[in-house]
Formats: structure tokens, sequence, C-alpha cells
């Protein structure tokens, strides 16, 4: 049976892409209220796939942007998987860095390049296919399956989590499979099995009620752009290193196994850092690059604006600045704790002479699962099948919100199975998928279908 | 004669509001490249009033913005005064903060609103209308008066220093006089005897060659954002003190005499705090509010963007971040001198794992005239006749580059006569002029050009 989907998988690859390139015009911002009703349409063209196929689908509204839900139904003595992803994507930043416009699929040198290719539609439909490749070359799944395909993803997800509690039992399963993470490198596909938790918050200071003349008024008021920096910049030492009290009390150190792991991965550190193209590698003291990448909680600063921003100059003392900063967290530490030290941090660090507001943008958990489990052995076997090499274990400096939700709510452990780029610039302009990655990425889905059903 | 002249400018008050509201709708903002074409329009306006009324005026080229220069012709006995103003304006910043749109002059409460109309074409109007009453009352004026009306001030006047030296046989003159300052408060009028000079800088630090997603990357590269504000942090310390090393080494300290009639200056420190709207008066230790605000260098953000800049989250590392910077800097301080200390300081301060690069968009050193010229006492008698009380002599944190470039090109001190309000919003939104200041400004304008005629 696993050959004939193959096979139908293999005449339809050419296809595929025409399908994701569909998939990828639709600009579903799910930040962007003006986007709503492309957000929508995303989630409706992810139900019209299933449903032709022959899966029973339903969209299931929220607050926010609407679930795509589906269910293969029962399949005797065979596990059941919930295939998780999102249908939502990031905004598209500068529009002038693109190589191509973000909502035009464009294919250069077998990638195509478009802003959600690689997160999370491109990887998502790997999935659809696969399930459709079953349903059309044999009429049913080796497993039951179902899909949980959200619109949120990238605003953390706010309405998921009432969703999942009420849906609980339709949603029951033994294990969740997603693929929003990447491989290792070009030829090493791999399983994910730890994420990082997020904590995203927002400063924003404000002093005079306007932009006031620096000349004028210079030096008899607290600036908000002066305060801000001098706020952010105690946040971390000069060994990189959060300040915050507190911090790094509960992170759940590596093993000495994981360490030994992560240090015989083929990192190629010099391929890494030409990636990303910046001057050097460098963070917290006393670790290697991998380990602060996956396993070390950081402080980043991710966006900031005020005052006068134009080309050029203008003397004026800013009325208001923001910062967005948010830090990743790691398996054990709590995100409400981190928190509610990081407010009352910033609040002790905040000068006179300028009122504070601080927003929560989204806060969660880290997440790590079993390496052993004969799910992530199904996982294994597939990720073999599909691209000819053996899967390497990782973990992710991202963070998927989903995942300890998963755990609490349905207790099953979630298997990442990555199929970009790891420079795939997800989040940044020019973000891509290899059509290559595509293919073999549904003929993996397959296969899992087919080893999940066996495995004990 | 000056009767007559008096005569003719309260005859024609309303009239000269319209002709301000035309001036004001030319949307000459010198910084932007699409306003080239309206600055220019400002300039033409400028010209054919004084045309118009008779005075030989003319346009003068230069790489930017053109210059208006008039010269009314020698009068036996009697000095020359230049009168020194500009014709552009600063950007209008967010226009929804305006209460009516920039450019469409729009009276409220016996004040105009527009960009520009106090800064500075408001002020400079009173002068034009000055000379043209003199010209249509009695066909020539009591001292030869030359008028030099740039279209760069906003901009730092990049382009005047070599026009100033190549002409100056024809700018020649005893006096410059100008209106681009306030008056004390809202009844008392003032002359403004001293400047800050200023250094206006912008850091721009890149990193990674495009925005980065920062749970992939966050960890193992220096974060622009971050290092951004561990620079600007450390230029200041609690006490609000500059930290760049000799910064505060050549500042000409206040006289017992100066700081004395400061201390007598009816300074209303909480209405000035209420017109800021900021929460509290703070500032560098030791010295008082009108010390700080006149006679103390300061250093201010002027503006901060990089990142994500949008509503909500998005989670990357930006490649790139700047921050605006600058220094408005007191008598005896050197321009050249702190623009050097302030760029090896903030390189010696930028940690590794970034680029700088240092932008100066302008500088330029602080001005003191000497108070007890025949001119002075000119400008005081002129003030007191236009707005019925005596003037006080008062200082401005505020930067006229032309002063110092004026003493040292012409031999000759400026006359800074004020008649817009402190709070007038210059720089910020909803700029104001009020339409008495208007009229009694044109009076006194009159008036000035009458006793200087008779000052020895």
């Amino acid at each position: 049976m696993i050959d004939k989907v193959i096979s139908y998988i293999d005449q339809n690859k050419d296809k595929a892409v025409d399908r994701l390139k569909d998939f990828l015009r639709i600009p579903s911002i799910s930040t962007d209220p003006e986007r709503k009703g492309d957000t929508r349409k995303a989630g409706e063209w992810v139900l019209k796939l299933l449903t032709d196929c022959g899966v029973k689908a339903e969209i299931i509204e929220t607050k926010g942007h609407p679930c795509i839900f589906a269910d293969t139904g029962p399949v005797d003595g065979a596990p059941t998987v919930l295939i998780y992803g999102h249908y939502d994507v990031q905004p598209t930043g500068d529009e002038s860095l693109w190589k191509s416009p973000p909502f035009e699929p464009t294919v250069r040198d077998g990638q195509i390049y478009a802003r959600g290719s690689a997160d999370d539609k491109g990887q998502v439909l790997t999935h659809l296919l696969a399930a459709e490749a079953w349903m059309k070359a044999g009429g049913k799944l080796s497993c039951r399956v179902k899909f949980l395909i959200e619109g949120e993803e990238e605003i953390g997800s706010p309405n998921l989590e009432p969703l999942i509690t009420k849906l609980k039992d339709r949603l029951a399963c033994q294990y969740v499979a997603l693929s929003d993470t990447p491989k290792f490198d070009k030829t090493t596909p791999a399983i994910t099995y730890g994420t990082k938790g997020l904590v995203y918050k927002e400063i924003i200071l404000t002093g005079p009620k306007q932009n006031l003349h620096s000349g004028s008024y210079g030096g008899t008021l607290t600036n908000p752009g002066n305060a801000a920096c001098t706020i952010i910049a105690a946040l971390r030492d000069a060994d990189n290193r959060v300040t915050i009290p507190g911090f790094y009390d509960d992170v759940k150190s590596l093993t000495d196994e994981e360490r030994k792991r992560l240090k015989e991965l083929p990192f190629d550190e010099k391929g890494y850092l030409e990636a990303m193209g910046a001057p050097a590698l460098i963070g917290e003291k006393g670790y290697s690059t991998i380990e602060r990448r996956w396993a070390r909680p950081t402080l980043d600063v991710n966006g900031m604006y005020g005052g006068f921003m134009g080309v050029g100059a203008s003397t004026v003392i800013p009325a208001k600045v923001g910062i967005k900063v948010s830090m990743r967290i790691v398996p054990n530490q709590d995100p409400e704790k981190i928190n509610k030290a990081f407010e009352e941090t910033v609040k002790k660090l905040c000068p006179p002479g300028v009122k504070m507001e601080i927003l929560t943008h989204s806060y969660c958990a880290a997440y790590a699962a079993p390496t052993d489990s004969p799910g992530m052995r199904a996982a294994a076997a597939a990720l073999k099948a599909g691209f000819g090499k053996a899967p390497v274990f990782i973990r992710e400096g991202g963070t998927l919100p989903i995942l300890p939700l998963f755990k609490r709510e349905l207790g099953a452990d979630s298997i990442m199975i990555g199929f970009c780029m790891p420079d795939c610039n997800a989040h940044g302009p020019n973000e891509f998928f290899g059509l290559d990655d595509l293919h073999n990425g549904t003929r993996t889905a397959a296969h899992f279908l087919s080893a999940l059903a066996k495995a004990r």
C-alpha cells in the first residue's frame, strides 16, 4: 500500500508545487488587522484541500482567526496522530529587501521564495498532500489522522488553549506530529525534541506630551529615548548574561549525554556564520554556539522606535519611544515567573521623569520530549525512507507554544519532523522552501503514517 | 516719519494675517527631497514681497535651496543692518497629532496654527512687513537694510558659509538682526544674547545581513538593538552628566552677574512644566532649570529605529538599528573637538559583533553677544515701543549656526529679537504664532529701524 501512495506522490510532484504557490499567494498575516479576511481565506484553502479528498473537515471559530479541524476516523489496532500546523504567516518586514514580492511565490534555483513558504505553509502542506495521497491511492489511511491547522501561531496562539481544552475528547491522540522546524543541514533531516519558550514584552516610555525642540527644552526633562537605552542596557552584562534577578535559577542544564550528542553533530560554524552574515559568533560566556542556540535562555531587542525616524536630522526630544524585547526561555523556566521578574526589574531601572507602560505580547513555556518512544522511532524511519538519510536529534531555539499545551491537555508528546533549511529566512526577507524538501517531506509524511501503524 | 509707518502697519493688520497664511501654505520642508520645489516656492514668495514694495531683491542659488538677498541702498549717516531669517520649516512629524493640518493655517483663540508659523515664517514676516511699511508710507528707509533669507536653516545651513564668504562685501553691516527666538513669557518680550551650539550625530549598527528569527539565531550573535542601547546608556551617568571624556573641559561658566540676572527672572517653573506635559523637571545635578536650559551642554536621543516597529510582536533580531543623538554645546566648547570626542567614545563603547557607521548631520558652535552695544539699546527701545513693555535679556538652548558665522565673516554681532511664545511648539505638532505678536512684532521691527538710525 505504501508503495502505491509514494508512487502517487511522485507522479503529482509538479502539481504539488502549483498548489503550494496557490497557498502562498494568500497574505495571511495574522498580526495585521487589515489581513483578517486573507488570513481566514488561507484557513479555507486548507479546509477545501481536505474536503476535496474525502476527509471530513470543518472550520472551528475562535475569538480571532479560525482553526481547521479534520478527522479521518478510527482505524482498528492503529494509533491516532494529530497533525498540527498553522496557515498564518509573519509580517513581511521591509518589502524592499525581498528579491521577489513576498506574496508572489517565485522559484529560483530549486527553491520557492515567499512569506510562509517554510514557516509553515510549505511544511504543513506535506502532511495534507500525504493524507490526500493515501486517500486517492488507497481510499483510506493506515492510522487515524486528525488535523488541527490554526491561524494564530505567529501571534502566540492566544485562542488555542480554550479551544483545545473544550475539544479535548475530539482531539484525543497518542502523538502530535508537526513540521515547523528545520532539517539539520542541506542533506540531513532532523527530529527536534526540544524548543525554547518565549516571553515577549514591549516597554513604552512617555515623557513630554509631544515631541519638543531639543534646544529649547533639552537638559530640563528626562528624555524617554535615553531612559529606554539605560533600561535595556542594564538587562545584560558584558558577558552577555541576563542580569534580571533569578533569571537562571530554574534553568535545566543539559545532561552529559545531550552535551556529548551536541558536540558530535557536524555543525558547520563557518557556514552558519556566513548564512547569518554577521561579523562574529558571540554570546553568553562559557557555552558553545549550539548550546547557546538550543539550550540557554536569551534576551533580545526585537524592535525600537520613537522620535524622529526619517532620513536626516530633526532636533526633537521624543514624546514617546518603545522597545520590543523578548526572552527565549528553556525547559523548567516558568514563563510567568520570568515575566514577573522582568517587569519588576525594568520598573526598578526606570529613571524618574518618564512614565512606563509594559505590554505583554506573549509568553509560553519551553518543551522537551522523550526521544525513545515508538512514535519517535516511526518518525526516524520515515525520514530515512523519505530523504534517504537517517535524521539527527536536535533542539531548537524557536518557540512552539502549542507543545506544552498538548502535553498538558491531551497527555500527548510531540514529534517535530523538520523539512526546511535552517537558514530558510523564516521571519526575515526572502523566506524560502526547497522544492526537493517539499517532495521528500511529502514522502516522509506518507511513510510516517505507515510506520506509525506498525510502531510498538 | 515713524508715526506714519506705524499707522500704515496698524491699518494693514488684517491683511498681514492673510499674507502670513499664504506664506504658511507652502510646505517648505528643507530636509525632505520631495519638497525641493515647495521649498524654492517659499523663497520666491519672499522675493516677490520685497520686489513688490520697491526693494531690489534677488535669488542667490546654492548647491541646495536658494537664498533671498535684498539691499535697500545706502542712507547717509545711518548704520547698516542685515536682517537674517529663514523660509524653510521642520518636518511635520506624526500629522495625526496636529489638531489642524500643518500646512492649512488655522486661527484658534487669536493664534495661527501651522508648521513654520513661529519658526520662522511668522517672525521673519514682521521684518518684511516693516520694510514694506517704511517704503509705502515714506518711500524710503531710515537705515540701509539688507535681507538674507535662507532656505536651509532647519538642516544646519550647509551652503550658507561659502555664500557668506563669497558675498562678504555685499553683506557688510554693523549689526545682524533676526527674529527666530521667543519672548520670555506671554507679556514680556526678550532679547536673546546667547545660543547653544549643536553637534548632531547618528549611529547606525548593523549585525546580520537581514532580520533573523530570534529563536533560531538568538544567543549566537550580537544584537544591534541591545548594542545600541548599551552605547547610548553609557554616554550619560546617573547625575545626567555626559561621560564623554573632556566634554566639559572648555565650558565657559556663567558669570556671577549672569547667574544673578537669571535668578531674578520671573521664571514660572510650574507653567513651564505644564506646557511640556512631562512628569518632572529633571537634569544635570547642581544646576537650576534655567541654567541647564540656557547655559549647560546636553546630550539627547532625538530618534531611534530598527527591527520590528509595527503594532504587535515579531520575533526578529534586527539586522540594523539607528539612533539619532545630538549634543547642545555652550560658548567656548569647540564643536569639532566635541564631535571627535563623541566618535572616539562610541567607537570604544561599541561591542564586538556589529559594524558601526557614524553620520554627522550638523555641527556648529554656540554664540554670545555683548548686551551693551548701541544696536542692543535700539532693539530694547523698539521692543518697548512695539509691545509696551521693556524686554528682558535671556539666553536660548536652541542653535543658530549663522551667528558665529556672521561674527567671523562680517565682524557683526547679532541682535535676536523674540516675538513668539516660548511654548510655540516649534519642531513639534501644533506649532503656533500669536496674531498680536505678528502685529506687535511688525511694529517693533519698524521702530527698530527708526531707533537704530539714531543709535550711537
